[in-house]
C-alpha cells in the first residue's frame, strides 16, 4: 500500500474490540474485530493488541504514527491508567503504559466516549464546531463535552459524564449511587427495568411485551420496548415517551450549562428511538433559554459505530509527537 | 497617590452600580456606589459612569488601564451588547460600544457572575485552580465555568447557566420556560414562592412566618424562611431542607458534568443558608462519581460581594490591549 501518515484507532468494549487503521482525514483503511475476554484479563488483551498492530502495520509501507484506544471506563489524563471499567472488571490497568512498553509508536488511552467525541468533531457531524456536546445513548449514557475548541477534561479526565447529571431529584436510584441521573431513567438498563416493572405490574396488558423477550421476563431490554412501541403496544410506547421527555428535560440543562452550537445524539438506543433528534431540537427549542438557544442544532452522530476507533486514532495523530 | 497599573470594575445590579479601582494583584484602592436608575434607561448610566470614571481617573497619576462593566444579563461576546438584562429592563443595549465612544480605557462588558467567577479564580476563593464553578445563589441562581484554565463562554457567551439546569424534570415551572430548574426549587424567588404557598395551605402553622413579613404575605422572602428557620420554625425549616437537598442533587450534576477541582458557592441567600459549604460537600462526596469527586472541594466565596467589581476589572485588565 502506499505510504502515508496513518495511525490505529482501538474501541475496547464489553463484548468486543474494534481495531481500525484510520488516516489523517479520519478514513479508515482497514477494519477488524474481536471478540472481549474479559475473563482472561488486561494481559491477554495487551497480548492481543500487540498482534494486531504488527500484523497490520506490515500491510503498510510506512509504520503508524499513533495508537489511541478507548475504553468504557474511568481514564487518568496523562498516564492513560484505566481507574475503573465496570464492563471490563478493571481496576487501576496501567494500559496505556503496558502498551508502550511492547509498542513502537506513541500510545494513547482515553475514555471511549471522549474518543467518540473526538471523532464527531474532528471527522463527523461536528465538524468545524468549536463548542458541541456528543451524548451516546447506549445501555449507559456517556457524553463528552467540546468548548471554545478544545475537548473538555476537568479535573480528573472525568468531564462528559452527562449521563450522571440528576435530572430527576427524587428519582429512581442509579447504579452511581445517585439518584435521578439521566442514565437512571434514559439508559438502556433503566428502560429494561421499566419494562420488567410493567410486565410484573400488569400482566394482561404486556403480553406482547414479554413474548418479544421469548417469555423471559430477566430477558427484556430495551430493544422489547423500542420494537413493541413500533407495533403501537401502548405500555410500551407510554414508558419510551416517559423517558423521551426525560432526556429533552436533561438536554435543556445541558444546552444551558454549556451553551453548545450542537448536540449530537448517538449510541445504539439514539438511534433506534424513533424521530428522537426532531424531538430533542423541537422540546430544547421550546424550553432552553433564548440566549443558549441561538444558532443551536441537534443532529444524529455521523460515524456512528466508527466513531469511537476513528476518534481515538484522530485524537493520538494529533497529540503524539512526531505528528506534523 | 502613587503611580501602578489599575483598572476600573463596575457591578450594575438592580438596585445600585458598585464602581470601584482595582490593581493587578485584586486589590480595591477605592469603591464607590450608586442608586440603579432603570426608569432612566441606559444612557443615564452611561452618563453616570463616564462622569465617575473621570472623577475617579484624577486621584490618581497613571490612567486607568481598561474598564470592565459586570451587568445580571445575558452579554454577546466581543461586543459586549446586553441582550437581555430582565431586572434592568434592557434589550440588546450595545453598553461597551457606547461606553466605548466617550471613554478612553479599553471597555469590556460581560455577565456579573462570569465576572465574579473570573474573581474568585483569579483572586479569590479558586486562585491556583484550572478547573472551578462558581454558583452565585441569590434570588435567581448563576453560575460561572472554569475548564481547563479556560472561562468558559460557549457559542452565544452564556455558558454556565447552571441555575437553569433542569434537577426535577415534573418539577415547579421557572421564569425561563423550562420546568424544575435549579433556580425554580432553590433560588430566592421560589423560596418566597414556598413561603407564599405555606401561608395560604396552613395558616395556624405559619404564624411565625408572616409576621416575620409584617402581615403581608405578598412580602415574604426568601430571608424570612431562613430567619424563622434559624428559630426553629418546623414549616420554613422543612421547605429549607428542601432547598438545600434539591442544591445537593443538582451540584452532584454539575460535577459529574464538568468535573471542577472546586465548587464556590456565594450570594445572599448561599451565605445566609447554614452550613451550607459543609452540607454541599458531604451531598457531593456521597453521591458523585468516584473518578470526579476525587480532589474535589466545596468552599464559600473568599471576595464576597466585591466579586464582581474585583472579576469585571481584572477582567479587563487581563484581555485590555495595554496589559503587559
Amino acid at each position: 500500500m502506499e505510504s502515508r501518515q496513518w495511525g490505529i484507532g482501538v474501541d475496547i468494549g464489553g463484548t468486543k474490540i474494534a481495531v481500525a487503521c484510520v488516516d489523517i482525514s479520519g478514513r479508515i483503511l482497514s477494519e477488524r474485530k474481536y471478540p472481549t475476554h474479559t475473563e482472561t484479563g488486561y494481559r491477554a488483551i495487551v497480548d492481543t493488541l500487540t498482534e494486531v498492530v504488527k500484523e497490520i502495520s506490515e500491510e503498510f509501507d510506512s509504520p503508524p504514527l499513533a495508537l489511541g484506544v478507548g475504553v468504557a471506563g474511568q481514564v487518568t489524563a496523562r498516564e492513560g491508567e484505566v481507574t475503573f471499567a465496570p464492563n471490563l472488571k478493571w481496576r487501576n490497568v496501567p494500559l496505556q503504559a503496558e502498551l508502550q512498553k511492547v509498542l513502537q509508536p506513541q500510545v494513547f488511552v482515553l475514555n471511549d466516549v471522549r474518543a467518540a467525541t473526538w471523532g464527531e468533531w474532528k471527522h463527523g457531524a461536528g465538524a468545524g464546531h468549536r463548542d458541541l456536546v456528543c451524548l451516546i445513548i447506549g445501555t449507559g449514557i456517556g457524553g463528552g463535552v467540546v468548548s471554545g475548541g478544545q475537548l473538555l477534561t476537568g479535573r480528573n479526565n472525568c468531564a462528559g459524564e452527562l449521563g450522571h447529571m440528576t435530572i430527576d431529584l427524587d428519582g429512581p436510584e442509579c447504579t452511581c449511587g445517585n439518584r435521578g441521573c439521566l442514565e437512571a431513567l434514559v439508559g438502556g438498563w433503566a428502560l429494561a427495568r421499566e419494562a420488567r416493572r410493567a410486565v410484573s405490574e400488569y400482566p394482561e396488558k404486556t403480553k406482547m411485551l414479554l413474548q418479544l423477550a421469548g417469555g423471559n421476563p430477566d430477558a427484556l431490554a430495551a430493544s422489547h420496548l423500542v420494537q413493541a412501541a413500533l407495533k403501537e403496544d401502548p405500555i410500551s410506547k407510554e414508558i419510551i415517551e416517559r423517558a423521551i421527555d426525560a432526556l429533552i428535560a436533561g438536554c435543556v440543562g445541558i444546552v444551558n450549562g454549556f451553551n453548545p452550537s450542537l448536540l449530537i445524539l448517538g449510541g445504539g438506543l439514539g438511534g433506534a428511538l424513533h424521530q428522537l433528534t426532531e424531538r430533542v431540537r423541537g422540546g430544547v427549542t421550546r424550553r432552553a433559554l433564548d440566549a443558549a438557544k441561538e444558532g443551536f442544532d441537534v443532529v444524529t452522530s455521523r460515524l456512528l459505530n466508527d466513531a469511537g476507533v476513528i476518534g481515538a486514532a484522530s485524537y493520538a495523530l494529533h497529540n503524539c509527537r512526531d505528528f506534523r
